[in-house]
């Protein structure tokens, strides 16, 4: 039933939608930002791994992209885009597969964070006498991987040991923290935290006399709230395209400007409770609960109507594996809707990335319209 | 590389292991246990998702199993399986899929907790001219779905409707509530509370000159500690099957008897903080944190060597979509490994269903052999 000629009242639940008016939406907004600042955009394809929503995010179809798995990178180099980047530092069995898509043309760069990577990474592009070129991971906010900024010595021997294999390309970092901050201004001031990390790397690398043409820098919040990106060639992003409650509670956008939201239908009541019965449970949703750490905590999701517009105080709160339950938000006045058994209902998550990954497709739909347009494969794996 | 010459040392991770050694003797102690009972056990199917491991886990290729979604039935009945509960309140919609495996000669009974629901599946038997067996689903726990005990006016209602359509089966009840005992003792009394339960209301049914021989209960922790199953017909169970963190935090199980693991490989370090860096994320684990609500919180999984021996107080603390954060328990005396780039390591998870839905086959390997014996795959969707 999940195909181009079906609607909202005719899809099997749970159900993946995407609404492509705001996807559009939310792409035109930051590739405008990026244009005004003069700097690249490298979507990161981890959030849709979908070809068709990739030929959207893109600017061309080589690319630029970031992807998060090796399998991501396939998939895409598949489809034709030619200019990757795998984000999470390599481990040394992935060379083969890295070399693989390199000699089929794929520029694929890959990232390291110690002497260890680097040397793996060099010792293999000896060996195959094929470049692997390499980005230094900078560690700007202590929330993952990466070299810290002023461990000048420790970056210089990886750039040595990458460059005098012909591999080192330039550095990276990812502003992870930026989801944990509290304001525009903080998230702003972390932005610039992340630029001025990466940057001074850079300025580090090529004042020891080494190449350090590319300086990425990026998360959603940090690329939607840079003041400056002086320095910087490329910002990655990639929630943006379809945001979330984790992003609304941060103010990156309005709960309307979310694209991605689970379709499902009432399989039952419990009226002594205030409890609605759906048939969306954390296999549709996943577990993330993102939101509770955040001033709002929206459980499971905040609930809709089938054309998505939000019931005030009306939150998935609870799910087992097929089952969720929608109850009113603790303390709230607002009357609960009358949902008979069959009703259609739309979920927003907390986190994008992870209800999408639950999913084989998207049914896509339009803002005000209750058709579904097409339907777009995801995949998934490593 | 997941295939069946693969090792342990060849597999590509981060990649979903299947101790076939562990599932079979889990298998067995359940076995066991419903035969000391008497009683017929009925697996729930929704946590391998998989036709190998059904049929392995069934003591008769037909059946009798359970499942969460039409889905399933769909698979497990092409691959044989004729006697099938769909264990979830079905959406009037999805009844046309539910017909349709019947007539293909498949015993799927499905269930219902409302008038409106008893209603929808009879009028749609009467259309049809075709029974569409049904249970009543009984709340034993105040957890979910189903009528509360007592509420007979409400059973007997649901059970006339469903009757007066020769659509009236049973009842059936879920103790989900078990999962947040505290003590075997604990257990074995929410065993009887959820055994009194269906047993009650099947008593009011038949007292009221209606049919009632199917008596469904369980869940993992109390099918393991029942004490008496005195007027059950049928146990349904389904995570035993692999085990999990959640249930070695029941006292259900030993570690030493999860089946089920995420194999992942190191790719980087943060000596400063004590932090290996692994490339099992939430994408491989799930964001499922089952544990945070036992005395003993897991984080996202306890860290074990390749060959499945857990290291002491190390723990996978964090998780980004595609890395890990493996970190000393708080508190702990235990000292840090030392696990070089690329090497190996196991992660037990909180919750098996949720971490093998996260990947589409297990590598089965058995206790103590570092080969990959054979790849069974999973399948997953609504």
């Amino acid at each position: 039933m999940t195909t181009a000629s079906a609607t909202l009242d005719t899809l099997e639940t749970p159900c993946l939608l995407l609404d492509e008016t705001r996807m559009t939406r939310n792409i035109e907004r930051l590739n405008g930002l990026m244009a005004g600042h003069g700097v690249q955009l490298r979507p990161h394809l981890k959030t849709p791994k979908s070809i068709e929503v990739a030929r959207r995010v893109m600017t061309r179809p080589e690319g630029p992209a970031a992807v998060s798995t090796l399998q991501e990178a396939e998939q895409f180099a598949a489809a034709g885009v030619t200019d990757l980047l795998y984000a999470v530092g390599v481990a040394p069995a992935k060379l083969g597969r890295v070399l693989a898509l390199r000699r089929q043309g794929v520029d694929l760069t890959v990232v390291v964070d110690s002497i260890d990577a680097a040397e793996a990474v060099a010792a293999r592009a000896r060996e195959e006498g094929a470049a692997i070129p390499a980005l230094i991971e900078i560690d700007c906010d202590g929330h993952r991987a990466g070299v810290q900024p002023g461990h000048t010595d420790q970056l210089l021997a990886i750039a040595r040991t990458l460059h005098a294999a012909d591999c080192l390309r330039g550095v990276m970092t990812h502003a992870g923290e930026s989801y944990g901050c509290r304001s525009v201004q903080a998230i702003a001031d972390m932005a610039e935290q992340e630029r001025a990390a990466a940057v001074g790397c850079a300025e580090a690398i090529r004042a020891a006399g080494l190449p350090c043409p590319v300086v990425s820098v990026g998360s959603t919040p940090t690329a939607h709230f840079a003041r400056n990106l002086e320095g910087v060639t490329e910002v990655r992003a990639g929630v943006y395209v379809f945001f979330d409650l984790v992003m609304a509670g941060l103010g990156v956008c309005e709960v309307d400007d979310i694209a991605a939201t689970v379709l499902t239908t009432v399989i039952g009541h419990q009226p002594d409770k205030g409890w609605i019965l759906v048939d969306a449970g954390w296999m549709a949703m996943s577990r993330d609960r993102g939101t509770a750490r955040q001033p709002v905590d929206q459980l499971y999701g905040l609930v809709c109507d089938a054309d998505g517009k939000v019931y005030p105080d009306l939150l998935l709160a609870e799910t087992n594996q097929e089952q969720g339950i929608i109850k009113l938000r603790a303390g709230s006045g607002a009357a609960l809707p009358e949902l008979p058994l069959g009703a259609k209902l739309r979920i927003v998550p907390n986190h994008a990335c992870a209800t999408c990954a639950q999913h084989d497709a998207y049914a896509v739909v339009r803002d005000g319209d209750r058709r579904v347009v097409a339907q777009w494969q995801r995949f998934r794996g490593w």
